[in-house]
């Protein structure tokens, strides 16, 4: 667990925890998704999901120092599967300048294969105390 | 991964993907738990959670060639703590006799410090084809 891969994807479990932790203290029932692995990766899972009260939130975690941040198209197709089905928000969860800031699936936007996520997704995103049931 | 315990757990892990699967081809959207380590067990996670239009399921598994089985009471009330916070609906999803069964949680009897789950409450369970929003 020492090359760059591995600290960047252990950053990450940490702050899938975080979330899945700070959820919890507001009430919610949170679950943190296994670390994707090639078993994984063939079913689709969000990192973390919350219920409350029948409310269901999906989300994709990623933590970014700068931005835009890129999201592949196959994920947010996933994610947006599993949130159809689910009757789940399903977001972004971009933990970026020391906080959490969670951008609706609907709201960015496609280029290519890929989706954008910038500062004025981020400026215009919920905090955590938006996420009610 | 030789030992017996490593075999044992290895084998849980497949029948919770194997559970997992089987409700998102039932049209659930349906997560799978990180395997239990030490950081894990200070949260409360069920092992499978699946949801569909809404209505919430979480699943406790236990795969055994023999009845009855033991389940830590706490693992129960953990479980039932999640569940009611979710408004969820909480099983013990039983691999018995090379097929799914599940129990509901209110429905088990506990004694001492474990609950108990018997060859009658197996035969009474719930089968995937049960499970309904």
């Amino acid at each position: 667990m020492r090359s760059e891969e591995s600290r960047s994807r252990r950053r990450g479990l940490d702050r899938e925890r975080d979330l899945a932790r700070k959820l919890w203290e507001m009430g919610f029932a949170s679950m943190r998704a296994p670390a994707s692995g090639a078993k994984a990766k063939r079913f689709v899972q969000p990192d973390v999901i919350a219920v409350k009260d029948g409310a269901v939130f999906v989300f994709e975690v990623k933590s970014r120092s700068e931005l835009p941040l890129y999201v592949d198209s196959e994920q947010v197709e996933k994610l947006s599967e599993w949130a159809a089905r689910a009757r789940a928000r399903a977001f972004i969860a971009v933990h970026y300048s020391r906080s959490w800031h969670f951008v609706p699936l609907g709201g960015i936007e496609r280029v290519g294969r890929t989706y954008r996520v910038d500062e004025d997704d981020v400026a215009h995103a919920l905090r955590l105390e938006d996420l009610r049931a």
